[in-house]
């Protein structure tokens, strides 16, 4: 979500991230400020997550359920990459005209509720008024961590790991931008992202986890995110990537380049120590497969499936100048 | 902000708010929810307001940079309408694409750090992206109050007090509206409100101080709402209401009339018991003026300057329904 002190990949998002937040105030009470998954106050983290009709998702996409329970799990996410622990969310709805009001609303905070619910958190809030435009959610979700996971301390020589499989959520967009309509799996990738929110306070300290993030911009551009972040470059080995079967009508290139570039899928990006392996194989119920590693350098450089090493420039997605998703 | 548990006043916009929230989980860790100004966690008080574009503000009125102060403003508002002491604020936003976007939401975070500042609070974090239609921006407020002042805890007898003068940004808006520029000060009640965000930290448990919310609905609407929560009626004795001086341009009806129904002034009103009056009539910094007192019963009623009582419907206003502010 937030963006601005720590060191930042490059993007014109970040840009202009930095350029709302501007110079951070030196304030003892924050922990971490803009520029990781959260902000931290004390034992608090803070997450806000905004998600604007037409951009992030098209009404022919969702229910309105579906629009309150995706928005509540996307800002949830980021307390999952800090290793948080989730109390409460807030939900700020702009609703468009031509929804009946009450039953529009309503429709919403059914999926906010649930999706808090089976977070452990609780709709603590929230602010509604009408809006002569697209539909807007905002999230708020609050949470507690003695000990948050960054994105910014990582070290030289760590493993990157991502949880589940990558790729479905694009797919889907792309299945209905090109005007076909996505398997009811691969819908749901979109629709009802599951990401796994206890993870890291099940796992983080005792499997030695140095960094985290949350994948919301594609696999590429998050580990560049992340190498950034901690001052380092990242090696993504393609042929270890995990493609969502989901996507399985694809042919292979679409299908990698989708888990590669893809944005949305709410997996985390993990980097833990070689050490760490053996604890981190251990099948859980979250499947974890190590992709790459993070080096002294900057940048990210694909590894392709003949060792080929391929500089990466961007490579993921800007919701701002993107036309959709 | 928020709305839902506490018994409330009518209106649409809070049927609407009780729809999104719908019913609200009981959790033990959530000490004031829906509701109240904020929701409040443990000693963590939390508030969310949303400001649109066409429907909360027109940009001819407007900066950039004052949209993000006011936004900020008005979010902290509801912090000090419960007594607490802001820590941080999130902003999110949605610029629409015909801002050239890096100077723009540079402005809007400008005006954002520099309302966060003058509270005492920091600009934490954000998220940011396009809009296909208009601005919009919200803002999260985070503070804490071991002893947080409610809307619902006002007992019958309690004199009605307010901060303030009232009417000045409704009046801004309808010279506005009307095709007039308001004078530089009456564009400021709208542009520039100045909440007093620290008199309830200041005078609150001394001054028994029992209830309290903002002024953003109007007061005889406001009124109501805090006489619902506290299940109360509330009776206002017209003659005795603060009329911004900068409203001197106006007829007295019309002066009047927006002192009683127009909002966002971000003032407060506060209920105290008879007991308080020596220490609240001790002129400090914000100006503190007896409007009314509540009774047993349910409702408001206006009592004119003849004495003549006249029972109150509605008398707010409100967003989603209204065509602006």
């Amino acid at each position: 979500m937030t963006a601005g002190v720590t060191a930042m990949g490059g993007g014109g998002e970040f840009d202009r991230i930095r350029a709302l937040l501007g110079p951070v105030a030196e304030d003892p009470r924050l922990r971490v400020g803009p520029g990781d998954d959260a902000a931290v106050i004390g034992d608090l983290v803070l997450s806000t997550d905004l998600t604007v009709e037409d951009v992030h998702f098209r009404r022919e996409w969702l229910t309105l359920e579906e629009v309150g329970h995706r928005a509540v799990t996307v800002a949830l996410s980021d307390l999952g990459a800090m290793g948080a622990e989730p109390v409460a969310v807030l939900l700020s709805l702009a609703l468009p005209e031509r929804d009946r009001a009450v039953a529009a609303a309503a429709a919403v905070g059914r999926g906010a509720r649930a999706a808090a619910a089976a977070a452990g958190a609780t709709l603590a809030g929230g602010d509604l008024t009408r809006s002569p435009g697209p539909l807007v959610a905002d999230v708020v979700a609050v949470g507690h961590a003695s000990d948050p996971v960054l994105r910014s301390t990582a070290r030289a020589g760590d493993d990157l790991w991502v949880t589940g499989v990558l790729g479905g959520a694009a797919g889907a967009v792309e299945a209905w931008t090109s005007g076909s309509e996505p398997s009811p799996e691969l819908r749901r990738r979109f629709t009802a992202p599951s990401p796994p929110l206890a993870l890291l306070r099940d796992l983080g300290a005792r499997a030695g986890i140095t960094a985290a993030l949350d994948l919301s911009d594609g696999l590429l551009a998050d580990a560049g995110h992340l190498a950034a972040a901690s001052g380092l470059r990242a090696r993504v080995e393609v042929r270890r990537v995990p493609v969502d079967p989901a996507l399985a009508g694809m042919d292979g290139t679409g299908a990698l380049r989708l888990a590669l570039e893809g944005g949305e899928d709410y997996q985390l990006l993990i980097a833990a120590p070689r050490s760490a392996r053996s604890a981190l194989e251990v099948s859980g119920p979250v499947r974890l497969t190590r992709v790459g590693e993070l080096t002294p350098g900057h940048g990210v450089v694909r590894i392709e499936a003949d060792g080929r090493e391929v500089e990466v420039h961007g490579g993921g997605f800007d919701h701002f100048a993107g036309a959709s998703s």
